[in-house]
């Protein structure tokens, strides 16, 4: 293994890696350096231009603490983040579709009795959210939890905000004996992601804008289901064909309907999957 | 572009960069978005796997400083740099070889004067380095910048032991005005590349040693010539073959040669490549 060159190298480095025994390891980290090595053959990648590569991911990892995750941003709009939860959820029809995580989930949210207003001093317009949780069988899904967060009206999550102690439109509730839900928060709007960081400039040289549409997060779980990590979209807003991580799917998006006290009430059902249920085929 | 699915994606992602202004990172984020995305479908990649992902670059991200930069390592452990090094040197035979810059080069090493020990304190056994830097047509190239660095008797580079102040092992030196250097320092050993971090983790999982052949490594620098980024490696060491960095090159090894004063002597000449000079062609 002396002398390689830029075609030698990739059989070279699959075959030091080949004593691995982790059969899914090698599947994975085999296929990563092949992509990788005809990524930087393909474009003749420059010294330069590798350093820029690896100052840009020295930034990404920088800016990322326990309240900000750049990495999730990056694969979020290069489309990764997406591509990966599509191909792990090809759900019978009838099932709520997923959709991507996002890098403003936090562990530990705190928890809500049903009819709460979850905002907890978030300002925005206030809203009521409700809806049932079953299976696809139509069986109510009694005691889902239902973990929900979103921005405020300024588009920024909690977490966001320096120096703020306390969760803000941000929750977790569990769902009544016939599957139902409802708690208050306030209007999704739609925000820009962090384009403060490398992020933000790799939009800003690649043309882009940063804007994702109003949506609501909701990642439930319940014993016997599949977990569903969605977003409920905002109908008519003006970045839905535009979603800056490209997570839009027609069957999420549901009416936020003002009330006659200027409030809003919006309204969806969910449908889970049963764990070891049958995926429909590719 | 709502309703994406795993393979519609990648050509929604390519639509939204197409308002690029530069065609260069077009070109570079285009082929790297495809090879991304075909990575994630041929592998089949699961979230708890793309999370997985995301939490080995932010461990990267977290242990990487002013110091240590496991970027580079990881780049260099998969085998990247080498292939950008050598797709990128395509020079004339008789031209030095260059090969990988390696995390421990550090801007702003000491100036020493020829003849100067710039081992500065570290720890081995003295050795004396001299050679030429002369073009390709065997001109003597006067005052050529040689930055210098290397590890000490125990594997560690400077920048890697906590609480040191001073560069040591590591400085700047001139040839004369008949392209000679000679400094002393000590004895090359093989070493093993920093392991207790994110990369020493995968090259555990996938069966691989950290080890690297002792070298010396060299940039030098010339007007008129294009900058050489290369290391001297030890002939007989055990790891020639074995290069945790697939660095080697037949071409850069050389003899330390004990002398009867139990230091060691290596020479080694190199040849630059004009700017602009004619490349091999590929």
């Amino acid at each position: 293994m002396i002398n390689l060159d830029h075609h030698t190298i990739t059989e070279a480095v699959l075959a030091r890696q080949a004593g691995m025994a982790d059969p899914r390891l090698r599947e994975i980290l085999d296929s990563l350096v092949k992509h990788l090595h005809a990524f930087a053959r393909e474009v003749h990648l420059t010294e330069a231009e590798w350093f820029q590569g690896i100052e840009f991911l020295t930034r990404c990892g920088h800016i990322t603490d326990d309240k900000r995750q750049e990495f999730i941003l990056l694969s979020d709009v290069l489309g990764l983040s997406m591509l990966t939860v599509a191909q792990n959820h090809d759900k019978p029809a009838g099932c709520t579709e997923a959709t991507v995580f996002g890098p403003f989930h936090v562990e530990g949210a705190p928890h809500y009795e049903l009819g709460a207003d979850i905002a907890n001093g978030a300002q925005g317009i206030a809203c009521l959210v409700r809806g049932t949780v079953r299976g696809i069988d139509g069986e109510p899904v009694a005691n889902a939890m239902l973990d929900v967060w979103q921005s405020d009206e300024a588009g920024l999550y909690d977490v966001q905000k320096p120096g703020l102690e306390q969760a803000q439109a941000r929750g977790i509730l569990h769902t009544d004996a016939q599957g139902r839900f409802h708690f208050r928060s306030i209007l999704a709007v739609p925000y820009a992601i962090p384009h403060d960081g490398p992020v933000g400039d790799l939009l800003t040289a690649t043309g882009r804008h940063p804007w994702r549409p109003a949506h609501l997060h909701f990642m439930i779980q319940a014993p016997g289901y599949e977990t569903l990590i969605t977003h409920v979209f905002r109908r008519d807003d003006p970045y839905l064909e535009a979603d800056a991580v490209f997570g839009v799917r027609q069957s999420l998006i549901a009416d936020w309907l003002p009330q006659e006290d200027g409030t809003y009430l919006v309204e969806y059902d969910f449908v889970l999957h049963p764990q070891g249920g049958t995926a429909k085929a590719e």
